[in-house]
């Protein structure tokens, strides 16, 4: 595909469709062109006019005499194939497709979309849309405009791509509203050829753009945004994402609880956490986190100050803090001495500072002075209520000076005005120091900079990867395919496991009751004993799971008991054998972890603590596979149960180090295997301090793989002695 | 205190500290008055000038030659006193006192303050502040502005009670960009005089106030504020409340639990909640909601349909529907059937229905007059983006139509702008529909209407009071009191929950070793033995407990080792002797649940289960003491722990009405003995259905009594037997 700079600087731009009568679409964008004051030619295209809006007019594309790089194409659907092959023949590389009634209304809409896309690809052009709202570039060279809804936004530094044309009109209302400028508009509609990852590596190297905000219903591509949003982390350029949806969950039959807990929208949550990117809920608050981010200054830590006319207004400021996790600042000594001295008697010098309703421009420039020079100070929140006293120009213009004097620290304000549209806030906007209503919108956006500029910092970690049995497991999935199985055995699970070096409780497999006895006399009693069968899944709904049994007596009632209870509740299934496990008693406290194959992304590894934290807090956490360290940590530290883990007031603390390896050793095996559907390890007892984990109980589910998302470069970890398989009685797993 | 008409509807007004000079309060409150066009005179007073704004001037109030209503006083400081006596001899009635300087600043300023209340107090006047900005009322009959810092606002019927002057000009200056009219404003400053709860009351009864809107830093007197805001609920006008100061806790040494987790806000949380306010965190949600309420409509139910020109708004909408916990509704057949005949092929006839982008005022019309029949609908978002067909003032007025024809529906819209303060918003603004400027907002708005009016439709129930032995608490906290001992032995605390109906372990206690061995002889091993003393706080620290004592050897030994271990660790402790329990170890779930006074509060109730639950997850509830049955259930409900009590995934349910009766014992004893500081029942095991529960552990301290808050009217519940006391050993209680 050809570069986006023919759709965002084009030279010359061609509306094909353009017409002469206000209220329809191709009126609007060619007089959005013209009005936008486009720096080139723009040729209005349609058969029935000599000129429209006084401009010469063409009545086809190839018959403009001139080279064009950009069409913007409205013409009716059934016409939009002859002109694009017109384009095709002008030898034009950027088309913005408009007209809409393709892939969006069904099946038939699809196929001439399908069409289109072949011409596009054909011909090496950059197509944007259909079913889109057009493209603004603000930039002062290009100054273009072609788009049929909305007025040339103020230029800026934030980028706005929308899936969503309606909500891309109410976004670019919204900006201005709140004074944001803005580099450059793409509403992307359906995405036949451009997608969001291709205009995010156009914006990634646009001088223009500091901040890419985005509204989307799906991203097409997981694996390349995942690399996009890499990328724009290297650059510093915050991506803001609003991506909804959340309440269509994926209609995936799962037969685990990690299938259960996990969606397409926890892998998009997952992907998000994984490359930086801020994913919002509300519109209001996308721009919020855009206005903040324009400030550009990455906060020193997290100690802030709030300066106020206002008593009220520092109370809301701390409260929010709190809940944000920000810390209100105590001044050095000399700080407040110095503050006691300048302020009338009656101020508050410790922070929140009040300097008083009666304080003037002067008397706010005297604090500031004070509180900038402060070591203990990252960044400064100036809340200003108007009264009598207060010049909000004069504010506005020190705030600019302090922001200037002071590069490092970041300054918020939030002065209010009783008239709308005032100058200061333009000030503001120029010196790129956000103003908001309220201060908990600064409070909010400072805490969203301190976890962006937190992430890539970070060093990076590449994924580890252990030395493995990949064989042994390819052996085993292969057999399986064979046999037109998808569901897993209990002991092939834990081969497949222990061939990635991971242990689950001492086990042995059997075929009859003489076998059995002899396998439970190896692991010593007291021993479990459970049927196995790939046909049944709920082992305890069908008497398939016997515990703590002591002896060789109550092992043999159990055998009895089991194989009469499952030959009269499912007389059909097929039973490879029995599994004879030791009775884990070790302390130890229960996790499952698991792993579910989401469409698009590959697998999602899930993590939780056991019982009421699973099923009822919920208190589980994703990422999406091949994790790092440092993921497999994230995820963990994002429960609540990890407190648990880690010693929670006194009591014992857990295998944390155990836990990690374990998950990354599940994560290198559903990398290396996407055939794996589910995988689902519940319970797994984390033992006490550096003892190590067991898997208690496992399930897995093949099926034809999906897509992987991710691209991290591989390193080889030195691996821990691979845990050698269970001794097997009855042969190679079992035979039928 | 005299009527708060003095305030808000004086027939005559005079300003003392008027002035000429602009950039001064008293040249900006006079100013203000005239301008606002007040409908009566308004008598400058300052002896340096013959007239102010060529409106003849008054060198001191009682020089006027007519009768005054109110006085607005914005003199210096150390001349108020001598202003306040003057109005006193005019026989002024209502004082608005602007001047700060007072109780603000110190314990100067607060003596002052405390003079200028005697005098206020001696002559019947009502006044407001002092260090306020002053009042507004919007009533065409009035139209006074007589504050320092806000122009007159639009009129409407929401009113606005601020704490702080800062926030106050914040809220006015919101409230106008927003379209949202005001009724009355009233800063109440330090509030010497005329509270929160005066305004209230003042307000229930005007008929130009719909909602009522408050920013508070403290509620003087919460048991006032819970009784108007009952009379606020019998008249259906809405109290939106933001309460700030979350963050700052209250600095009470806590002994217990329910001490380390209840605070002043956690009181404030629930005094809310018991009467129906509505708090928020954020001045923006306050003033959504201020919007959202008036259009006054009561939802029939929470089943809503959302209605709009661009798929993306709909599924916005929809996420946030589901966030919210409300139904997007399923269309009857009809609906559907004539959706389909009406709307495009192309259009979306499901929830959220989607008319698409060329969609003109006439379409939305039919689909509205359509969806507005099924009777599955209780409320209506119309959320509309700007396209080339959408004329908004036609759509406005349509939706007034529909909103006019349809009076028990609630319709919300968003429609949006490109242009800023469009016409069409007033429209809205005049027909109460509310307009926001993303769908979420209609959302949340649509949630807390459904919520309140849930709140005030519920029947409305008396407290509960049982019969119980009150007389026997008198004496055991009497005798503690002659001792001047503050904390509760726990056989002590037993006893004053016993007298109250409530059973806690099977126990007896003993003076030594030989009456040890008979009291567990008598209640059967296995037994706990624990210390009895006031002086020990935390026993299992001091070898104070032992547990799961088999027989009398094991009891034996144990006794020996507590003894011994006690007179090394805590050698000057006193020892009233020993308690034996007996070892419980019924099937059950623990909770646990006590009471904390709180200033100005009363006592407060908590509820939570047992580890991590309260702990890990802080799990827990609250309610201000005295409880209805219905706050007791609420305040289960409340917590997550509640869904295992109801018995969570198949497993064992628990005795729920047990601990309700429970709480409002609990509720009783610390409402008629408000001595009791802290009583913390931890654990207390809850049996399987309808087995009751039972106290495993108790502590309990008496201090001064705070005032309680509640007024209801109690009824006599149908008693339960009153467990009988435990037989006792050594006498009543243990002699010293």
């Amino acid at each position: 595909m050809k570069s986006l700079k023919y759709i965002f600087e084009p030279k010359s731009v061609a509306v094909i469709g353009a017409s002469a009568f206000t209220g329809t679409v191709g009126n609007a964008i060619f007089s959005n062109i013209l009005q936008s004051n486009f720096n080139g030619p723009v040729y209005p295209v349609n058969p029935k006019y000599d000129s429209i809006m006084s401009v010469k007019a063409y009545a086809d594309v190839v018959s403009i005499p001139y080279s064009v790089d950009l069409a913007v194409i409205c013409v009716p659907k059934n016409a939009v194939e002859g002109v694009m092959i017109d384009c095709a023949e002008k030898g034009i590389k950027g088309i913005v497709l408009i007209t809409a009634g393709f892939k969006e209304i069904g099946e038939a809409g699809k196929a001439i979309e399908d069409k289109i896309t072949v011409i596009a690809e054909k011909y090496d052009i950059a197509l944007l849309g259909p079913n889109c709202l057009g493209i603004v570039n603000t930039h002062k060279d290009i100054c273009l405009n072609a788009n049929f809804a909305i007025k040339m936004p103020h230029s800026g530094c934030v980028a706005v791509i929308s899936q969503s044309g309606a909500i891309g009109v109410a976004a670019l209302d919204y900006a201005h509203q709140h004074n944001l400028g803005i580099s450059k508009f793409v509403s992307i509609g359906n995405k036949a050829v451009v997608d969001e990852s291709d205009v995010l590596e156009y914006l990634i190297d646009d001088d223009a753009t500091k901040i890419i905000t985005m509204y989307a219903e799906d991203i097409g591509n997981p694996g390349r945004f995942f690399e996009m949003a890499n990328k724009a982390n290297a650059k510093q350029k915050p991506i803001i994402i609003i991506k909804t949806g959340r309440s269509v969950r994926g209609a995936i039959a799962t037969q685990s609880h990690t299938g259960a807990l996990s969606s397409s929208d926890t892998a998009y949550d997952s992907l998000f956490a994984q490359c930086g990117v801020i994913r919002v809920e509300t519109l209001a608050q996308l721009f919020e986190y855009a206005k903040g981010f324009t400030c550009m200054v990455q906060p020193r830590g997290n100690r802030i100050v709030v300066l106020t006319n206002g008593g009220g207004m520092g109370i809301i400021a701390t409260d929010a803090a709190e809940r944000c996790g920000l810390e209100m600042t105590n001044f050095a000594p000399e700080t407040l001495k110095e503050l006691k001295a300048k302020l009338p008697a009656s101020a508050n010098i410790h922070n929140p500072v009040d300097i008083i309703g009666d304080a003037d421009a002067k008397r706010l420039n005297d604090a500031l002075t004070i509180i900038v020079k402060d070591k203990n100070v990252d960044a400064v929140i100036v809340s200003i209520t108007p009264t009598v006293e207060t010049d909000m120009n004069a504010i506005a213009a020190d705030l600019c000076g302090f922001a200037r004097a002071n590069p490092g620290l970041p300054i918020l304000g939030n002065l209010m005005s009783l008239e709308p549209d005032p100058a200061f806030e333009r000030l503001l906007e120029k010196a790129n120091i956000p103003n908001f209503d309220f201060p908990e919108a600064d409070i909010r956006v400072l805490t969203a900079m301190i976890k962006y500029y937190e992430w890539i910092n970070q060093p990076q970690i590449a994924t580890a990867k252990f030395e493995v049995n990949k064989n042994q497991v390819r052996e085993i999935l292969d057999a399986l395919k064979k046999e037109k199985r998808t569901r897993l055995t209990e002991p092939e699970t834990y081969q497949i496991l222990g061939a990635y070096g991971t242990k689950a409780v001492d086990f042995r497999t059997a075929k009859n009751l003489e076998k059995t006895i002899i396998a439970a006399g190896e692991i010593g009693y007291p021993v479990v004993l459970k049927i196995i069968s790939p046909d049944i899944l709920h082992k305890l709904d069908v008497g398939g799971v016997k515990i703590n049994l002591k002896n060789e007596d109550e092992l043999k009632n159990a055998f009895a008991e089991m194989s009469e209870s499952i030959k009269s509740k499912m007389p059909d299934a097929k039973i490879h054998g029995f599994l004879i496990q030791k009775f884990f008693t070790a302390k130890g406290i229960e996790i499952i972890a698991g792993a579910d194959s989401i469409k698009g992304f590959g697998s999602l590894i899930m993590f939780g603590l056991g019982g009421t934290f699973v099923e009822l807090f919920k208190d589980v956490a994703f990422r999406l596979a091949p994790l790092t360290r440092q993921d497999a940590l994230n995820m963990m530290k994002e429960t609540k149960g990890y407190q648990i883990l880690k010693g929670f007031r006194g009591q014992a603390s857990y295998d944390i180090d155990a836990i990690v390896d374990y998950l990354l050793r599940l994560s290198q095996l559903v990398t290396d295997f996407p055939e794996i559907k589910e995988l689902d390890l519940n319970p797994i007892r984390v033992l006490e301090d550096s003892q190590g984990l067991v898997i208690m109980d496992a399930k897995a589910i093949i099926a034809e793989p999906v897509v992987s998302f991710g691209k991290h470069s591989a390193k080889v970890e030195k691996s821990e002695t691979v845990t050698k398989l269970q001794p097997e009685i009855d042969g190679r797993i079992l035979p039928k």
